[in-house]
């Protein structure tokens, strides 16, 4: 195989690396995967994650123990098992069929093997496409709130919501950044203000709550934040949090974008309602787990309601910014994701 | 004096005794308080906390150090360094007048320490009224939603809007709660979930974005929080987050009551716009300090916007319960609040 990298995952000879986003920003730390054992563990820990990103983990695993020589059989059943390691995002269900398909031809090796580096080569481009449309709806001097993480680490490219940040700010618009740090796992407190950060890209960084002050006072332009699946009729699923923020932009008129490849689309999955919700453990609630240890500040025995996502419906949405175009309420209602093929 | 002691604090002849809430529930630890420096550095570090609470302290330490022979001239002073301590509150504003004019009477040391002693058995007889008030709200199995602590570490008595739910589980309700853990001092996930396990009320708690969907999705019956101040036009200062949490009952048309006691109106506040909001430093978004220590995840250098309230406009309340019973929109727009004095 060629060797592919991007800021989270390097592919070589030796097997995957996968750099530890638990550990992030403190801890630049890369983990060899060379086994199905391990890369579940690390999605279920979120030591990898972002949709597109734990899809790109799975089938790279996958195409390199193929050119370990694991039998066809073994990769049936790795695949399968990957396949479950978080129910939420549907972008990994869309990269293991598109391998799955691989596995019925003689020289399934190579097209396999072929179809990861493809999978991996096609998000870096999804990207750059998505960035160009989506900074076209970015003015200058725009104050965009994003939530989570949904840039590099999340990606094989520049990302997705926080790929179009970051190239309309490499247009010169003079955009800055407010970052919901995004509890309970911080990606945007760890991973969205590091990213900024290196890209020195102007932000801010605030609690999830503080975001209703800032659109009532006027200081937020837009909202734009990624997905981890969008149902046939434009109701997308993300990180936990999101919903509010669509309550909370369409209550005080600023626009919400929604930013998210094709391969995010589900177009099988009629509505939103559908879409399976992740419950995690309480202890991530109770307290927080980072580079720098433990710490948990609730009762031991608080009982605890913990979804990782949650769902915002359709009509809440102004724009969804995808690889192939921008599209408006009218496309989605025209059945634009129904007839799309993640 | 006579002794005086609530969840939080005590008055002994040797001082006052404040339990340190930022080392709850994990750590029990009564701190001494002689002096004014360290009430001041104690309110500022949220050891002390809770709008009435907070009044309270300021007031019994006034009348210990009276009771101590400090003079006029030094009680004076002190009294206009402890009433800057926290600009948002107007509780503590209210009570240090009510102590200052007991300085240009002759037998200044007994009236002081009188009022103070009457401003800490009122509040107690405050949150009872409040709770009787409120509890005619509350349903049999209603899902309540609350913010931050607003219960017995908060006040002198059982609380305001935890002491309503309080009463309406005494009363026999069978209600539980939803806890937001209010980020970023976690008063909700540290004290509330503490105070309702002590008492035996069933709860969850959840990350503060995580109020959305439990609403969108039909788990929340009514939302009750407390105040910091009330303008004249039934606006209200709140721990931020509380304004986030009115737009969203708003939109899911859940009942969203507001709590306080009248001497948490500031009659003299025209609105909502004109009340100070404190900002407060960066370190605490980017980490958290607990009784077992700190930890900081975000980047070292990031910027935050870090308020402590925000403001709700009086069009998103439902009901402001107060000791002196239950008020609607037409009760503020008849001037309610432009005429009650703290």
């Amino acid at each position: 195989m060629q060797p592919l990298s991007c800021l989270s995952l390097r592919l070589e000879a030796e097997g995957l690396f996968l750099l530890d986003q638990t550990l992030l920003p403190q801890q630049e730390c890369w983990h060899p995967c060379r086994d199905v054992a391990t890369l579940e563990q690390m999605i279920k820990a979120l030591q990898v994650r972002g949709a597109p990103m734990i899809a790109l983990c799975c089938a790279l695993l996958l195409a390199w123990l193929t050119e370990q020589g694991v039998p066809r059989a073994q990769i049936a059943d790795a695949l399968e098992r990957l396949r479950a390691t978080r129910p939420t995002a549907v972008n990994l269900m869309h990269a293991m069929e598109r391998l799955r398909a691989t596995l019925a031809t003689d020289d399934w090796p190579q097209r396999l093997i072929g179809e990861a580096e493809r999978l991996f080569i096609e998000d870096r481009a999804l990207c750059t496409a998505m960035a160009g449309h989506g900074a076209t709806l970015i003015a200058n001097g725009d104050r965009i709130l994003t939530h989570c993480n949904t840039g590099g680490l999340a990606t094989a490219g520049i990302g997705t919501a926080i790929g179009v940040i970051r190239h309309a700010h490499e247009l010169g618009r003079n955009i800055s950044v407010w970052v919901d740090e995004t509890r309970p796992l911080l990606q945007g407190g760890r991973l969205t203000a590091w990213e900024l950060g290196r890209f020195g890209i102007p932000y801010r960084l605030i609690c999830d709550s503080m975001a209703a002050v800032l659109m009532g006072s006027g200081q937020v332009d837009k909202v734009l934040v990624g997905a981890d699946r969008i149902a046939a009729n434009g109701d997308f699923a993300n990180k936990i949090g999101t919903y509010g923020l669509a309550v909370l932009a369409h209550h005080h008129q600023i626009p919400f974008y929604v930013v998210a490849p094709h391969t995010t689309v589900d177009g099988h999955c009629p509505n939103g309602k559908v879409i399976p919700i992740e419950q995690r453990d309480g202890a991530e609630v109770r307290g927080v787990r980072t580079a720098h240890g433990h710490l948990e500040w609730s009762p031991a025995d608080a009982p605890v309601f913990n979804p990782a996502f949650d769902v915002t419906p359709a009509a809440l949405v102004t724009g969804w910014v995808l690889d192939s175009g921008l599209y408006g309420q009218a496309d989605v209602e025209q059945g634009l994701f129904g007839s799309m093929q993640g």
